[in-house]
């Protein structure tokens, strides 16, 4: 009876504990901004290959962590696919780890708002240069939406534009989350919008 | 034997169920904006009192739920404590919001951005005016958050600013957590703001 007993709780407790540790490993973290600075150019160089040399970079920055390498590492763990739902996309390093997916046979897809798709220093026409498909909202209410899907499993969203001045200057948060209850709806919505942004309904010089 | 596995496996299985339950019962919600059109007039009078009487409102909008009826219910909800770090704060409804959880001894603290403190519309005065404490930022870059924490336990996030054009217009997301690691650090980012922005240290006429 008492081995039993023993049995029977330790498998329960084995599940109880299963639960907590399947809860404990899902991704949740919030990054806040500015950024620290600190040089990217080694983690991104090592994103794009490199021929196999080490990346070295000369610049005095540090190499530690900041808000930025971070984001930009959740974003280069992209293996399927990514979407990005972002009013502007300035910044050069996000801009370059965008491009590294694309090139490693991710799948991107882009929502911008109309008006910040042709700003000066824009990374929207780099991408669509490099064929990656963008669409943009037909109405002049804002886009402002600030978030990305990686392989439809991690959420990362937020009050930060992905441009410089956000990442170094503003004060900005960024929610990581692989929690379903929040990716689902923001995978619903990313669907909802692509297809509202169809280029097959615009319509130019009405 | 057989009994006592019995009794320690549905101890168990009751352990895993209470964390999961614990885990479910967390708030967890995703709003989507612009917010379908909804009278919240009565809400907010229900909220302000209105000596009893049932409040009614002759205009034609729908009573259902929508996303701000939504967002002033969590906001309406706190007892205790609010903190509201937010870049513009100009609608009329969540202004009214946050007086009437003024006027029932609710402790409100606001950090808002400099540029955007005294706009036409905006609803710091009305606040300040009030003798809610409001600080704000000595910088130029934008104290860009968009972030109310209710009671210390409710983390209300996202891409939405408190304006007009953002909640009517805008494709603009919040979260509304529970989760402790996400209010954590966004109660800590809101103590070292409010440090930061400490009127003792403002200089004015440099």
């Amino acid at each position: 009876m008492r081995a039993g007993l023993a049995l029977g709780l330790g498998v329960g407790l084995g599940l109880a504990w299963l639960l907590a540790a399947r809860r404990r490993r899902a991704v949740r973290e919030v990054l806040f901004f500015p950024s620290r600075p600190c040089c990217t150019e080694e983690l991104l160089a090592e994103a794009e290959g490199c021929d196999g040399r080490p990346a070295t970079c000369p610049c005095p920055l540090p190499r530690s962590d900041c808000s930025l390498s971070r984001l930009l590492r959740r974003l280069l763990a992209a293996r399927r696919s990514l979407e990005l739902c972002l009013f502007a996309f300035s910044s050069p390093e996000l801009g370059r780890a965008v491009c590294v997916l694309h090139r490693r046979g991710v799948r991107i897809r882009v929502v911008t708002d109309s008006q910040y798709m042709a700003l000066r220093g824009s990374q929207i026409g780099v991408l669509r240069l490099l064929g990656i498909q963008v669409r943009h909202n037909q109405d002049v209410a804002f886009m402002h939406h600030k978030f990305a899907i990686v392989d439809k499993k991690v959420l990362i969203t937020g009050s930060l534009n992905w441009t410089v001045e956000a990442i170094h200057n503003n004060k900005e948060n960024v929610v990581i989350t692989e929690d379903a209850e929040y990716v689902q709806p923001f995978l619903d919505e990313f669907e909802r919008i692509w297809e509202e942004c169809n280029p097959g309904n615009y319509t130019f010089f009405s």
